[in-house]
């Protein structure tokens, strides 16, 4: 290849794929997440967790390790039978990059379901992986528990 | 000075004040607040915090922000009328250096008082600063709410 081609060609590949900043990254997964939430697709939302049984969700006064735990808890939560997935918002995202393969992010989440309508705070530890940005640590928080159906 | 007495010097130092690991500041620190705690003393409690308005302090679904609204927070909840800081201890932590100045610190929270023993678990970042490690942001939630009186 002459140097002017793979010049052509390298800048062919700039325009059509331009690198993106680790911040930008970052925030990617989490709007990935929020959309494959959206459509209901859970597994998709998962791909933003380590696939690891390191991977720490901590909720309240729980922990649950492993990202099969993790999917079987949203599963119970919000795919088992009379429940809904609803529509899920992240939205004053802080991203913070420490170093080249690690980011805190934080934030606050809403879900708004039929009856109601539940929000709170997130911390995520992130780290790039061979497979991307994945969450490591997840520590979730609620503003109020959940209202029974009696007290609407 | 004489090499051997230079040497003489530094081995009785290094015996005297052995240094530590980066874990075992930050354990430190948490170690510290709870001995304050436990006698009372909220000031020697918010040490182990970042005097910054950057300090970010998330519980439930309520952002609190700077070192003097986070002890405010404490103020009203545990040193008010009628209240009381009770009996605090860390549990299950866990210590991840991610550099020389960063690390991130999980674990388990209980408090005793007198009526009741909420407890919960933390995620917190900290930084090594001129003045020692401290705690730059804090998740904390808590396991259920707390009972009110009425329902005791």
């Amino acid at each position: 290849m002459s140097v002017l081609a793979f010049l052509a060609l390298s800048l062919a590949t700039l325009v059509a794929d331009p690198p993106t900043k680790p911040e930008e990254q970052v925030r990617g997964v989490l709007t990935a997440q929020a959309t494959a939430w959206n459509k209901g697709d859970l597994d998709g939302f998962m791909v933003g967790y380590w696939d690891n049984d390191e991977l720490t969700f901590y909720s309240g006064g729980s922990i649950t390790k492993g990202k099969k735990n993790i999917a079987e808890r949203y599963t119970k939560r919000y795919k088992a039978d009379g429940k809904e997935m609803g529509q899920l918002t992240f939205s004053d995202i802080e991203v913070q990059v420490l170093s080249e393969d690690t980011a805190i992010v934080r934030g606050r989440w809403k879900l708004v379901l039929k009856q109601e309508s539940p929000d709170g705070l997130y911390t995520l530890i992130m780290k790039k992986l061979p497979n991307g940005w994945k969450i490591v640590h997840d520590h979730t928080s609620a503003s109020e528990p959940v209202k029974s159906p009696e007290k609407k």
